[in-house]
């Protein structure tokens, strides 16, 4: 069986998607499944490109590598689907919703208070 | 005077950064000033890459253009702030500020609404 990152023999869906080899060593391989990984990539390798992602995964510790993942994989998605704003435009509206909050005060404020929980 | 894209025989800052001529229709001239625009283009580039900020720009409106570089810039700082989480991390807390809002209900709720304005 050919050594490969995902330990099946398989390519990693990264290494799938870049056409190349998949190194036993692949920093993408644990995140990336053969079958599903290589869509979930074309965003990341869209946006970021494989070279700026390999290193900043190589400079973080290996347990927060999966939520890194996570997170630049929802980024990469939120700037495909808005070139301009990316994942900006979710902070814009939750700051929105944020600054209206300042109309209001808690529910348990309007008794005497001696039913609050 | 040399042609480049700030119209001043100066490179921009992102093709000073890049240590590049910068062309007289340069696409990064009219958001990367040559004095400040270097450090803000270093960030853009470790995080995204030059060429695919440039792909990018290309494929949105003139008129888009500069709000796409603002949102570009701050996610790109944000994930040298914080490597793993970069600004999915303001997300996270500004939903958390949100979902706290649902124990809450308007001020104006109080009394009969009368003195609703």
């Amino acid at each position: 069986m050919a050594s490969s990152g995902t330990g099946t023999g398989s390519p990693c869906g990264a290494c799938k998607f870049l056409r190349r080899k998949c190194a036993s060593d692949c920093v993408f391989a644990p995140y990336f499944c053969s079958e599903q990984g290589p869509a979930r990539f074309a965003a990341i390798h869209k946006v970021f490109g494989a070279s700026n992602v390999s290193k900043l995964l190589l400079h973080i510790p290996v347990h927060d590598r999966c939520e890194a993942v996570v997170t630049i994989a929802y980024e990469a998605q939120a700037r495909i689907r808005d070139p301009v704003y990316g994942c900006v435009a979710h902070i814009f509206a939750l700051q929105q919703q944020v600054s209206k909050k300042k109309h209001f005060k808690p529910v348990w404020s309007e008794g005497n208070g001696r039913d609050r929980k």
